[in-house]
């Protein structure tokens, strides 16, 4: 029996031999220059990714440390505007409460923002614009770009949350004005859980607060960056840090505009199964370019439940998702993310297949096959 | 040539192969029956290295998230009084300082706390007492129970960080009264850097904060912990719980109390052979049984400067620490914590005798077999 579980969800994502075994290293002192190093090579190769020549910090903890550390050290007390069509998009709004005065500007989960009532609170006076770029939740990708011109025209502070698609799709902080961005570790890097890392922009560390979170210290983290060797101001997950340099070196050997175009493609399969099947996308969208390019959602067909469908896929030794909150057991979610490729997503595509004609939804035509054809 | 230093420091310390290659396994899904599990090995685990039987929290975070998650929760505003004779002990003083009233009752770095004043200051209304259990920048242990004991007295609550005595000395959080309790992964654990655990009473739950950090909010990780199967709020550093899980194994595998025992033969056998070489410990005290059970200090010899000292050591293949702060250049700090043990201590005692003598020290008699006896 298949002891692991063939993980196709939007993070985590399986992880290559060359970056699991990195993580065997026995320990070292992370004061030294052999960490330096390490953290160095990461900084340096995640820079392309992010589309940023901007600072880049690696922290100890998991995306959510990301987007505190974001909000708790640039954007305290200030008049915080968060576009919010999807959970994360939520969780960046309520972190944004928690240290400044922050509106969401809501639309129904899955639906596309609205630019109109975002420029309306940036006329109004608001001093930082929170966005999620790529909504794994909701399986859209959300325009950054414009969001960015937006609050760079009234001189806001843009804070883009490119947790889930940093070397899966396009990323142009710079060039589309994002004063913070971060990734997490577990997502299109294929790296461990555990990490994630920040860019800050010159104008956000001008207005970096006094009071700051301790162990989320961005000063802190600048200063020991800034050491010679690198360092970390308080101790680092060492061997998170070792699969992240091996995960970064595997982006760098494939070619970062190969891997995004590896992750387009996968996409357009599973999405052309869907046509084939003849389920409908979640959400149903004009613009096939406002879809994810790392995660797929559908809407579950009538009369199969999630537990029976994802069930009886588990039994073939592959997860996927569900929805999330009060989209619970109305959609599902196929990643395809980080190192899968063909194989992984035919496989999950078959084994969905089979679920779904066993549990009783006719599907229209075979969208395997219909896979295969786009891969 | 050695890829790895042997490191005989107070933590990151080497670890053994079984916990390295725990960390190889493949991603999983960390809202499974699997990570709950792994969780909850842990916790089980963990609870009689604490010494209690409060509930028991993993944090993807290092020691210093820990301090945060104890302070930033449950001491929020409160008036705290922090004993501080060392270097954590000032990091937790500014800590408590960030969150609450903190008043620092310093002593010289290495001597003695003054429980005179503690007590004066508890009369005064403290309603939080700090303490480091083993303050390893100085190499002593405090007197915990002591300390609890006055706590009780006067109701406040009481947080040990006993990051660096967990596992390597007898820590007994509920009999001396400790609400909350923290331990580092790479410290006695000999598990890898990157995670810390916090344990918490009933007591403190009750005073937890309206007001609490984001990715270090307890409430939230109680919450999600009491889910089944166990969870974390947010993503968890997956291949350091899997490692953690091991070395919690061999702990077990070990005993406890032999392995406290073998910390306490190992500390003895350093300062055999600073007795030996006629060089004096740091701090000088009286009462053997204030010095740390894992980790040894010795004032630097006249003459002999730290880079050469530690540089020739480290051509050896062996690091272990200097001064901080301070005391840079001044002392010198061995390690003998987590899986160490006598091989490696008369290694580093050997390479440091070597090291002394062609530095032109005249060590007064043979250090190493001096070790070499009490191991």
């Amino acid at each position: 029996m298949q002891d692991e579980l063939l993980l196709m969800m939007p993070g985590p994502v399986p992880m290559p031999q060359r970056v699991r075994m990195a993580m065997t290293k026995q320990a070292i002192n992370h004061r030294g220059p052999l960490f330096g190093e390490i953290y160095e090579d990461c900084v340096r190769m995640l820079k392309p990714m992010f589309g940023t020549e901007n600072d880049i910090y690696v922290l100890s903890g998991s995306g959510t440390a990301a987007m505190e550390a974001a909000v708790g050290n640039f954007c305290v007390g200030k008049k915080i505007v968060s576009l919010v069509n999807g959970k994360f998009g939520d969780r960046l709004c309520k972190l944004s409460g928690h240290y400044g005065d922050a509106t969401g500007i809501e639309s129904e989960w899955g639906t596309p923002l609205d630019l109109t009532r975002l420029e309306a609170a940036l006329e109004d006076g608001a001093e930082v614009v929170t966005l999620v770029h790529n909504e794994t939740s909701v399986a859209i990708k959300n325009p950054a770009e414009a969001v960015g011109k937006l609050a760079r025209k009234y001189d806001a502070l843009f804070v883009m949350d490119c947790i889930t698609s940093v070397a899966g799709d396009v990323v142009e902080a710079d060039k589309w004005g994002a004063d913070i961005a971060l990734v997490g570790s577990q997502k299109c890097l294929a790296a461990p859980a555990g990490l994630s890392a920040i860019s800050v922009s010159d104008r956000a560390w001008d207005q970096i607060a006094e009071k700051r979170p301790f162990y989320l210290d961005m000063e802190a983290y600048r200063k020991s960056g800034s050491k010679s060797p690198m360092q970390t101001p308080y101790t680092p997950a060492v061997p998170l840090f070792l699969a992240l340099r091996e995960a970064c070196l595997i982006v760098e050997e494939e070619g970062l505009l190969n891997r995004i175009q590896r992750h387009r493609t996968m996409a357009s399969a599973v999405r052309a199964a869907a046509a084939a099947w003849g389920i409908e996308l979640f959400p149903v969208l004009n613009d096939m370019h406002e879809y994810s390019n790392t995660v797929t959602a559908m809407t579950m067909p009538e009369g199969i439940t999630d537990s029976d469908f994802r069930g009886m896929v588990k039994k073939t030794g592959i997860e996927f998702s569900g929805g999330q909150d009060h989209l619970k057991g109305k959609i599902f979610r196929i990643g395809t993310m980080g190192a899968t490729s063909a194989p992984e997503v035919l496989a999950v595509l078959a084994a969905a297949q089979h679920a779904l004609t066993s549990l009783g939804f006719e599907v229209a035509d075979d969208g395997v096959q219909a896979a295969a054809e786009v891969l």
